[in-house]
């Protein structure tokens, strides 16, 4: 398997890149290829922006998916969107490893998913959810927070952390086709000792060893919904 | 009232631009002040970072929250933070005004959120929710999209917006303390006539005419959740 971690923390210490050391170690070592994409490392830019093109379709009016289209077929992608799409197509495995801010990524992640999903190939007409242009690839998200695992779920002060991660998890990862695994989650690490830091860790690393055994989250299927997008009869 | 509308959007001739100016228009001719933050146009640093902090109090290690909390008190937050703080502190209403990219916000709004919604004065410890920072505060969301109405909502393709949209209006202007009111949603922009536009301008304008008569969204209150966050009985 063919692995990408997009790693995006403002602290290269920090338990989330512990994390992703876990992965890079405990997939390599079954065989898998892996890359990785640090995103503070690489001092990515997040922003999506007219720059973003060296060619454009209409350069007085910049429609960002349309010209993201253009792009593709023209290569005036700016490089480092082609390079982190190159490495997004090779990859059979996304990891998208991050700390929670404000129950969702940090802007440098968002900044990636904003620049490399990019229309016409990842997804675009009827192409999204089970059509999506990355349908047959895995995702799975790894998340480090400070709340704690009672604050989240049924009833919860938060409710379900997944209903928060929905934007990630449904809007972009199975929206582009993704079989997307449940999230691996570690709570409080802020506040927790380094034994049950531990614990996380090789919680990971289990999980990481029987991926294959998962059973994807079910989100919306196109076959479920007529030529308008309108609910068929179930 | 004291208005903070925060806008992020890469085209400054975009219809979500012409929202914005609908709100400011609207807004000053009932007597409001208004102030603009233009992310794009600001060239505004969407990326928490060790930068942010003029003294650290942990130069070794960067927990982002806890150098906010210290920034705060010792006035070492980075300019750019500090004069977008001033802003919200001073506005009785903030609008977010963006168009939806991943079903969330632009990563340059985002990073508005990780960096301006500082630890210590829009929450912290046990202030957030009805309890937060910025309690007696509104907050609006106004969105564009590409997405048709007939796609959101209990059982369409993509469900309910406000689910999607719940990282913003509930993990985020809940969080610290908003009154949160519906968002203002304007469909299938890219697609639409200049009339359909107008209707989606003149319809802002009502709304933004009569906020005053609305009923927030209903979030968590602390007092039905215990000292440990656990739920009360009801």
């Amino acid at each position: 398997m063919k692995v990408l971690i997009v790693h995006a923390h403002p602290e290269p210490k920090s338990f989330t890149a512990a994390l992703r050391d876990q992965a890079v170690t405990t997939l390599e070592d079954q065989g898998h290829e892996v890359q990785v994409s640090d995103l503070y490392a690489m001092n990515w830019n997040p922003v999506a922006s007219a720059d973003d093109f060296s060619s454009r379709e209409n350069p007085e009016y910049l429609v960002y998916a349309l010209e993201q289209r253009l792009g593709v077929k023209s290569q005036s992608l700016a490089p480092d969107i082609q390079q982190e799409l190159d490495k997004l197509l090779w990859a059979d495995l996304l990891i998208l490893n991050f700390p929670i801010f404000w129950f969702s990524a940090p802007a440098m992640l968002k900044g990636w998913i904003d620049r490399v999903l990019v229309s016409g190939v990842c997804y675009g007409g009827k192409r999204f959810y089970d059509q999506g242009g990355l349908s047959g690839k895995k995702a799975l998200v790894s998340v480090t927070l400070g709340g704690r695992e009672h604050m989240f779920g049924d009833g919860a002060i938060h409710g379900p952390l997944e209903d928060m991660l929905r934007p990630i998890l449904r809007g972009t990862l199975a929206y582009v086709g993704f079989d997307v695994l449940e999230p691996f989650v570690a709570w409080h690490v802020p506040y927790i000792s380094d034994e049950a830091r531990k614990e996380f860790l090789l919680g990971y690393q289990q999980r990481l060893q029987h991926l294959s055994d998962e059973q994807p989250m079910v989100f919306p299927r196109l076959s479920q919904f007529d030529e308008a997008l309108y609910p068929l009869p179930v």
